[in-house]
């Protein structure tokens, strides 16, 4: 069978930030030609690839975009999926499909298809607006979750107790318990065209205690061989019952009684699994383009450990970026510092990330630290 | 210290093809932007960054792609130095120096510099023309090689008896005596401005036996630890001789009776460092950019067995590439196919490598087989 695809073709990607950065960083390797729609200018993928400038949720552009390309695909959800409908209607392949993106957009609906399906998640109520969020006060405590346009913490919150109900969003949203988990994990499943299904290892996530982001990230996780597999179980679960093609992350609670909850989802390479780039045989940037181009997907096997810290620009600097304690950490063994390319930094902006690698965990743990000691994001 | 080179910088690189663009690919991460020069509008460079079409051997056309940048590197040797040593005098960074180039640029001169410093090589006679080579009869079995232009494989033969000497090079160039060689190894090393200097572990090289190029290599090389150490320290002693910036790639003859003899070197990544990406914990690639905008250098450790196999196009094919066996190869665990992004293959066209790890060695070796036997370039 021979391979065509670098000839006369285009992927084309609905995004053109740190993900797509990344993406194109790996389809080199199969020259594979992109194509990035943005409506930054100096987004990471300007460079690197044909670049157009235009919005991802206007329909004639995203049409205009799709029908010059091949296969798309997108590395964020926020997109005009009824274009993306028409595209597949012209005969285009769009992976993750325009359904499964629908289902990710609106966490309504995303909640209501676990409920469905069977598959464990936090108990919830759909709200459609403050008063009602307001008229469950029992329910406390809670999240209040906006359905729509959610998105790296924007749109959540707590309300732990009713003096918290006074700042309910006043939007369709839900309510879900608030769970008392022991850990937050991830998975990250492939289903290419085929059918074929490949997980990534579990692994562990720990949030930044204010700003609701991955702080950093521990492969593999420090769970049980049980627990691991349900979460395994549930993720191609998700990905069967979504008969989708592509990568889908999923997100899950790990309960102080030892029941694993689905937290979300996100139909593209994900942030939990940067470190898949160093620390295991497929990347899940190269996985996610084997799955939409319908190659046979890549061993997923953990080849030491790895923790990853993601750089966000300082609290009080904004403007020209600079990376400050830069050459201390790359002097480190398997430190691999990963910057996207934005000029300019603001507080808690996504300037890099940083993969460290060891095979002795307590020295991973040190390394970790300090490179998060270390290395800064100032103007 | 902060690290302010992703700002108002400019690295340039003469020559756009797959060297440059591994060394784009590695360089996305530290977000270097790049500037390339090359005489091939289609480069396997032009679509990943800024990129200038002209000759790299024109004094006019290197001073104007030069004075736009701020440091200047080579994937390849002939360029031109004249304007490579005035861009120096403007005060441009040139690593490697432009000496250091032009000693490898000619043959004779890099095989005078091992003998004057001391640098173990097989006994060679400088010879100006095919007259010159005929006078040397007693001197064969030898390699007669031309001082200038030879390049993978061309410009080298080897003269084993009398009747050989009628094809002789008819111009400046040397003999060297035929090596009765029991392997062929390499050393990658690096240096920065700071003088820090890294060596990668040893590889073993296996050329194709007609067409003088690299067919596959192994690493570690399998040889004892007294000759491993004999090379590295070669490699080290003409770094520093050179007084070099950059990364150099130092090719040698293991003899049969166990000595180590320097065959050609090259101040740029090399064939021989491809594997480095999958198998070491720094690539050959980051090291150069490290060397050369004087960070300090990665760790070198190999972490994984690995074997390369180039992908050369088929003898009989020449048009528009194709990929026969493509799906089969990438299905393996730890194959990892890397294309070069040239449309069109013909005979023995440097196309693509292959990297294959696995921590079982005889394991590697089937699989490298396999890779051989089923991944074809035809039209």
């Amino acid at each position: 069978m021979s391979f065509s695809f670098q000839q006369n073709f285009k992927l084309g990607v609905l995004g053109g930030g740190q993900l797509g950065r990344m993406l194109i960083q790996s389809g080199i390797d199969f020259n594979i030609p992109f194509s990035i729609l943005d409506p930054d200018e100096h987004a990471p993928c300007s460079t690197l690839a044909e670049f157009h400038h235009g919005k991802l949720t206007d329909f004639d552009t995203v049409m205009k975009f799709g029908s010059a390309c091949d296969v798309i695909t997108i590395e964020i959800e926020n997109v005009n999926t009824k274009a993306l409908k028409a595209l597949v209607d012209q005969g285009k392949k769009v992976y993750p499909q325009p359904e499964v993106i629908e289902l990710i957009q609106d966490k309504r609906i995303q909640k209501a298809f676990y409920r469905d399906n069977g598959i464990p998640t936090a108990e919830f109520i759909l709200v459609e607006n403050a008063t009602e969020v307001k008229q469950n006060a029992t329910f406390l405590p809670a999240v209040n979750k906006l359905g729509k346009e959610g998105y790296d913490g924007r749109g959540v919150q707590i309300l732990r107790e009713e003096k918290d109900l006074a700042k309910a969003f006043d939007a369709p949203g839900l309510l879900e318990k608030l769970i008392d988990f022991d850990k937050e994990i991830s998975v990250i499943v492939a289903r290419n065209e085929a059918g074929e299904i490949k997980t990534f290892p579990v692994v562990e996530m720990v949030f930044h205690p204010v700003h609701n982001l991955v702080e950093y990230l521990f492969a593999p996780a420090d769970i049980s061989k049980a627990i691991a597999q349900e979460a395994d179980t549930i993720a191609c679960k998700i990905i069967t019952t979504l008969n989708m093609v592509g990568i889908l992350a999923v997100e899950m609670f790990v309960t102080k009684d030892g029941k694993v909850l689905v937290n979300e989802i996100a139909p593209r390479p994900h942030n939990s699994g940067h470190q898949t780039i160093e620390a295991n045989t497929t990347s899940q940037y190269e996985q996610h383009l084997r799955a939409i181009l319908n190659l046979p997907l890549g061993d997923t096997s953990l080849c030491i450990p790895s923790a990853m810290v993601n750089l966000l620009g300082e609290a009080d600097y904004s403007g020209l970026a600079k990376y400050e304690g830069f050459n201390e950490v790359v002097k480190l063994p398997g430190v691999h510092v990963h910057l996207y390319g934005k000029r300019f930094t603001k507080p808690f902006r996504k300037m890099g990330h940083v993969t460290i690698v060891d095979h002795d965990v307590e020295r991973l743990k040190e390394k970790t630290n300090f490179v998060k000691e270390t290395l800064k994001v100032i103007a």
